[in-house]
């Protein structure tokens, strides 16, 4: 197995569980039996993804169970070759905020952070926790994050891109005030777009393909920028820090210059957004690499990232197991080692408080 | 008066009328009553727009009547001082595509597009019509289409943003087929979007400010392109020719980048998409330029532009008399006297089948 020199921090991995009965022991009977005979009853697309069922071919555990249910196999496969020092797990849960019921939800998403806490942070010191949210309802989210937000093991809570209503809404107040409370990033993670009851997947309604849904999660996670900002969540919450995972990168710049451009004509409309746009980007927002972008003229990559100041703000992220992964090795292009080292180490490790690179 | 040396074209005029009782004469008893009692019975947002209700300050025409109503002030105000050899009008009434009542919304726009042909392109010679359709029933858009599409003074058909379905939606094809039959354009002006019957404005619900509705739009474009492309449109149609109004420039480059790659990992799901999505762009779309963003770093601009073809897919436009307009003398910085040339005139020429500059 050839290890790669430099390690990394790889900011978004997704962990499963071999199976349902998995979260069993932290669910009540009522929903052990209702699973039991339903499955878990939450929405699922109309077209197909991508991989095998969204995965890699290559991610299934010799062990048996689903890509990513193995720790032993994600060591083997993706964490040693990697060298990665530190890997903050998202999981494969938060369709649990498509669903109606409220309660379900809850049980649900604490049942899926018990079950990471026990069979995967108590197991390898390199993995760090999300704590999934019922954000359909803000107190009982606020509540989750509380009940775990003294394990620092759990370094973000984590909500995904489709929701009811753009994450800045106040709506969403209670769930900021208890990350602020616990030093919790904020991150959405894009996914469920269209699903359940979130709205349609973009402003022009339901689209009929896999590749106009990821099209689609950029516009949602713009909507998201523009409601955090306008809505004034930076000034409410000055050391709030939220990252936007899987959405893209290069479209961040232009969508600033126009926010900026907008904001100066219009600030008269919202008076409590006493800084840009950008300049609130920069303060309080970070952004994950993959699926990075190629540009199809290369001079104009490094522009590119200059341009949000992605030696602060990019964090490196792999997606594994899913089919999309960016290999650490050959989605970026050459960069010069200490840009490299801000974007692969540095400025994960400064987000979430992990030790420096030795 | 000081008069521009090098005439242009302006893509997006808003004329409009005096007064609602402008367009009586186009409209049957049982609609001319309802009116008068109960007004238009359009959809409003709930928040401000800019401006002087979304006009510029300056526009009241001297005689009386709304911004945009008086063509001796446009002549005066606009197309005199700016050399416009061309205007493109798209007036403001496409709002007619957020109401139920198919019906109704047909009878508005027959109206208002005869209100335009009778009162605006028989008066001078510079004017080229918009021809508005009610999008809700392409069957009755079509029609609407081939009633006026044998007068070459309307060059184009005219949808908003805001729809139920994003235009590539095989529901929309008989439009495309009387576009196509007649040579017109199909253009989206953004607009209307999550008003009346159209979804939310974002993948992520409803929006609180005006700012954060202008950011929507790009969104909502987005969803049409991605649209138009995985649904095989220039495909099934390939002389369609769509232009996107008014949504911004910047941001079509890295979208385009990104539809490129996922494309190139998943084309096997959509195979009647034979070529890139950025090869189609620029077989087949065409953007108008206000409000153009500014790069903060001025030697972004230019790449930027080029990263899109603008020398023959960007058409200047001005939005007269909304408040944000674009001056021909004041939206660009300085360009190559040929590059602005293709933009503020070559491009709409050929695209709109105009007389080549004199």
């Amino acid at each position: 197995m050839s290890v790669d020199k430099r390690s990394i921090i790889d900011v978004d991995i997704h962990h499963n569980t071999p199976n349902v009965q998995a979260i069993f022991p932290y669910l009540s009977q009522v929903y052990r039996d209702q699973i039991s005979e339903w499955g878990l009853l939450l929405p699922s697309y109309p077209f197909m993804n991508g991989g095998k069922w969204g995965r890699r071919v290559d991610a299934d555990p010799p062990e048996g169970g689903s890509p990513g249910s193995s720790l032993e196999h994600l060591r083997r496969h993706h964490l040693d070759p990697f060298n990665v020092d530190y890997a903050i797990l998202t999981g494969e849960f938060y369709t649990a905020g498509t669903i109606a019921d409220v309660h379900y939800a809850s049980a649900l998403c604490s049942a899926y952070n018990d079950y990471t806490r026990d069979h995967w942070l108590d197991k390898d010191d390199r993995l760090r926790g999300s704590i999934n949210i019922p954000k359909q309802h803000a107190q009982m989210s606020a509540q989750e994050i509380r009940r775990l937000g003294n394990d620092k093991r759990f370094v973000q809570v984590l909500v995904p891109g489709g929701a009811e209503k753009p994450y800045g809404n106040p709506f969403y107040d209670p769930i900021f005030e208890a990350c602020v409370e616990h030093g919790l990033v904020f991150t959405i993670h894009i996914g469920n777009e269209g699903q359940g009851i979130n709205p349609s997947p973009t402003g022009a309604g339901y689209v009929s393909y896999y590749i106009e849904s990821r099209a689609a999660r950029t516009q949602t996670m713009m909507a998201h920028i523009a409601s955090f900002i306008f809505n004034g969540v930076f000034e409410k919450f000055p050391t709030l820090k939220v990252v936007m995972q899987e959405s893209g990168v290069m479209w961040i710049a232009p969508y600033l210059w126009k926010l900026d451009q907008d904001w100066k004509g219009l600030r008269y409309q919202t008076p409590w957004v006493v800084k840009s746009p950008s300049e609130y980007f920069r303060s309080n927002m970070y952004v994950s690499s993959q699926p990075i972008e190629i540009t199809p003229d290369p001079a104009m990559f490094k522009p590119m990232l200059d341009a949000i100041w992605a030696d602060e703000k990019l964090l490196f992220a792999s997606d594994y197991p899913h089919w999309d992964f960016d290999s650490p090795r050959l989605a970026f292009p050459k960069l010069d080692p200490a840009y490299r080292q801000r974007i692969f180490y540095d400025n994960a490790a400064e987000l979430y408080k992990l030790p420096p690179r030795l």
